[in-house]
């Protein structure tokens, strides 16, 4: 089980196993035609240490990433996956449903190709929570085995890894804009009221999707009973708060952006002194955090890793509120994914995605 | 002071000291090239026992309505307010920011034309209260004289007042989310997230109004400390919960539109049964609370002075959780305005406004 | 065949063969899950002299139609289609894809029905273009039977037809913009650049109606050959005009609404002068045409039966400039509908339909 | 005069006389608090060959450019334009309205700086027709000796140049879509309707750009006679095209975009195979300009300086159509600056911008 504890690796964040430079690492993204996966494939594109080696895709082999997705300019064909050039790919982006992306991991994996995941199949530690939010597992041989890949909380850990769960993307803004208080030992309670554009829904389109039903509207939806709240949960815990979140979701007429409002109640009050200290550290100490100086807009982090935050200390009502900005897509999911790579070939951890 | 327990009036709603029906009331809308004010004015045009006597405007007399607000259909041309007027009406809405709301409030009540204002001037039955959120008061002869529109709270109190202050949005929304809970006497905190539309702040254009600030954005604002909030808490310790709100605002790209999503503790779990039960009967009795099978969006209400309200309660974390959608402008603002006039004047509440 | 010259039939719009007043009109609704036949069913709902008899639904049976569309509040639940009924109803609007539409047209002819159409299926007055556009026609035996139900044009004709063809939404808004032009025989090109909302292209969830693909986007469709423009060429050339128009959509991020920006090529060059006299005739004539004195915006006649016109000689170029702003869900087609039934049975041609 | 024909510079393309690479050159870019200049100075700040220098403002001295724009993360302080210390750039970006530009940039340029203007100033070739549309120049001395900054029309010219007069957003969409056709010299006449986004507009928060105003609406303006106009005459005559084109512009609920639909009368009938081959030619020639297989949307195009072209023959009508989007802020003007610049010193025309 790698949960460990963060301070139990000794070694610097760039001691990956793999050297950085030299020749560019052959990536796999394998779910190309969906948004995570076809934006994580322009990322490696531009990526001046990575190669694009191959895009797979169930629905859509034979046309061109480009013919779905324009504004990417990658040209690169979309193919059925082959397992067996697995031995060509140094690494892979999985960007497939959970349950779906498990087997396609192991197989992966079987074959020494080292793995960031964006499905939910490995982010959560505890077997039963995922037998009761996703169902059977689709590898039980692994479960347990991938390291959660926030890189601000677990880098390190990343480094090593040759399996990364990249987290939800409400789990990132959360834990971002929670852990300086959830490692106080202070959060008692916690809300979580998220609002998310419509990118977060994916690209099937549904009545959900419509234009005529999102536009001049917001809705709640998930409610009671979001997948991505035991995650949270889960996180919380072993930052120092065990509390059971409240995570709500919200769908909003933007294409993608999220924000999370956070309504913190804690077991001693917290003076505006002490926040602003906490979230300096915690900003100061990773390249893509940001303090805002005013509530971040989602906007002000459009198309970049970057996740903007801004705390508060409500004297009126003794509760701290945490607003964190990010993008669902990119530090969300796609971007995330390279960031979580550059850490395991022991890269910078900004390149291909400095903001 | 008005502010009495609801239960001590006893007569029907329609026992208004002016009975309906005969000739139509001769209605002025002082302030109408806000928003709000232009669709008060709309709908009192078009109401049928109304007579939209004349409309008011500082910045825009001489223009007629239309020219403003093509859509409203309303060719009335603006005018100074011309107070030796007074006498001509029976009743007036006041659309006025607050602070210059209050002096033509007592100005037209020294003419003995009764008054539904839409500002803040007379909806805190604290004075100190006020002065903290608001400043100087400009009638404090008549400060805590008006009765707090909020129809489904107060209607025979209404049906009988010269003066009813007209809530804010947010508070509307919030206090038709929370009154059922609040008065069992149960509720001990609540986090009440408002997602409003663009409309909410007003026609003046600012940077913060401007198409490109807005637009595939959200963003919170008024952080810690909504001028909302202790009406809020004034009329949640009326319904018996003494809360001390917290009420945080967010701008989405929406024109017009507000979802409240109200998380709310305890002092002992509800039951789904019970929260049903409860919701059932509060929208029984009122006839623009609506109950929606799943969380409300604000297309929903659109245009209309509608409430619809959706309650769940949260096996998971303990809390209950409520939404409620409104159109700002209209149950908001302005069509909430006409129900309250309906209700001064003895006619049937829903006149003029039906869904 | 009924396209006769307007000129032929003497009588006065009221002279539909139904008096007005009395018993309230059954009207069924047949296709009530889509955009616009679930909005006929409101209006018709709402109305004072129609009763909403049944609202069928091939897809939706057993559902009400509040469940689909809550914004509408309409609780009547929807049934399949059933013939038998054919006698109870006085009236249909039929709400069905072309081809699907004529049969069922057919089947409440038969059965005494007088019938408004929504769909294309009897809007051409030649059968080969029919072909040519749109495939075998479902009922060649009441091909070109039809009164095309542009009420400014064809107001007595529809007043005594039994089956009106409902415009489509761009031939309503070009053919409100072009008449006072094509009358005068000195049009002799026009391109018409077509701008509408999401709303136009129905119900069904694909890429192209995804939130995400229309946000923040324009782009054009139908490009060089879309279905509206032989019938705007057919109705131009029974107004006077001989052209081919250029008839080009274009889908923007708006949920509802239609502007036509048309550019005319005339065989002598028209003064302001001369425009506005035109124009100003025009509109004084129809109660439901605008003059707006700047060109219009499709917020100005939203959730309205109204058609705003602006039209501009520009002495630069020496072509006049026309646009016109239509809701496509409203005048461009549900209570376009509607207006066609008032006529059809002597009512006022604007009731339950009052902008 | 520097409208020379394009064929009689004989050299390079990198024949700018300043060699590239070495140490990066200093921009100042002049007028940064607007969308356009704070777009250009990111650029700047991001390009691996130019040193942002300094970044002036006249309203918002003193603060940060972050402060102003947040997603573009450039510290760099706003000061006020100290010419003296002209001698230290050796370019600069003018981002200043027309009228103001002008004495600006002759300032500037005799301080040796070589200049991209934005504005206006130095587009037009006519005297008379700047004085028309314009107003009075502030420099006179320098009218007529700019180049016009379109890259694909004129790169010789803007590589020897030292004041490069940066083409309105409309026109560079405009001139992109129709060069190939205008210089076949078969064209005799154009409409050309505009699609905007509100950036297009500029930062100034007006009832126009209110969020209000244009969500859910689509507006023509400047009806008949558009600043665009003129500019799109002289480079079509200089082209080959002797017409006079109708432009209308029309405002979008989008933030940045630009779509232009061009209809274009020829004097003879193209084929859509020699549309095809034209189209093709200049495609290939030019790598920001991209050839579309649909009609492109402005999403495909977004924050790059790319202009996707689709051309089509309208057998029915025998006009030939030309899609062109561009992103309004970036190709219809930061980013073509920065093109602008390389062509000026020597470097990769798209070095900095790649799509």
């Amino acid at each position: 089980m790698s949960f460990v504890a963060e301070e139990t690796i000794k070694g610097p964040a760039s001691a990956g196993h793999v050297a950085g430079s030299g020749t560019p690492r052959r990536v796999l993204v394998a779910g190309g035609s969906g948004y995570t996966g076809a934006l994580a494939a322009r990322l490696i594109d531009r990526h001046p240490q990575f190669e694009l080696a191959a895009v797979t895709s169930r629905s859509d082999a034979g046309l061109k990433l480009s013919d779905l997705y324009p504004q990417h300019r990658v040209d690169t064909v979309l193919s059925e996956l082959d397992l067996d050039l697995g031995r060509d790919f140094d690494a892979s982006i999985v960007a497939y449903p959970h349950g779906a992306a498990a087997p396609v991991v192991a197989a992966l994996r079987e074959r020494g190709v080292r793995v960031v995941d964006l499905s939910a199949d490995f982010r959560l530690r505890d077997r039963d929570s995922y037998a009761h939010w996703y169902g059977e597992h689709g590898a039980p041989e692994l479960f347990g085995t991938g390291v959660y890949g926030l890189p601000e909380l677990y880098g390190p850990h990343v480094a090593a890894a040759d399996l990364v769960a990249n987290p939800g993307c409400f789990p990132t803004a959360t834990l971002l804009a929670l852990a300086p208080i959830a490692r106080s030992g202070t959060m008692t309670d916690v809300v979580v009221d998220v609002k998310s554009g419509v990118s977060g829904a994916g690209r099937t389109a549904t009545d959900r999707t419509h234009f005529v039903t999102v536009d001049e509207n917001v809705v709640a939806y998930g409610v009671a009973g979001h997948r991505h709240a035991p995650e949270v949960d889960q996180e919380l815990a072993l930052l120092g708060a065990n509390v059971t979140a409240t995570v709500q979701p919200h769908l909003l007429p933007i294409d993608q952006g999220e924000l999370v409002s956070c309504y913190v109640t804690t077991s001693e009050p917290w003076s505006q002194e002490r926040l602003d200290e906490a979230y300096r550290t915690w900003a100061e100490e990773h390249p893509f955090l940001e303090l805002a100086p005013a509530p971040p807009g989602v906007r002000d982090v459009r198309a970049t890793n970057v996740c903007a935050l801004h705390a508060c200390a409500d004297a009126r009502t003794g509760k701290v509120l945490v607003f964190a900005a990010i993008d669902n897509l990119w530090k969300g999911a796609a971007s995330q994914a390279v960031q979580n790579l550059n850490l395991m070939f022991g890269l910078p951890e900004t390149l291909g995605i400095e903001p």
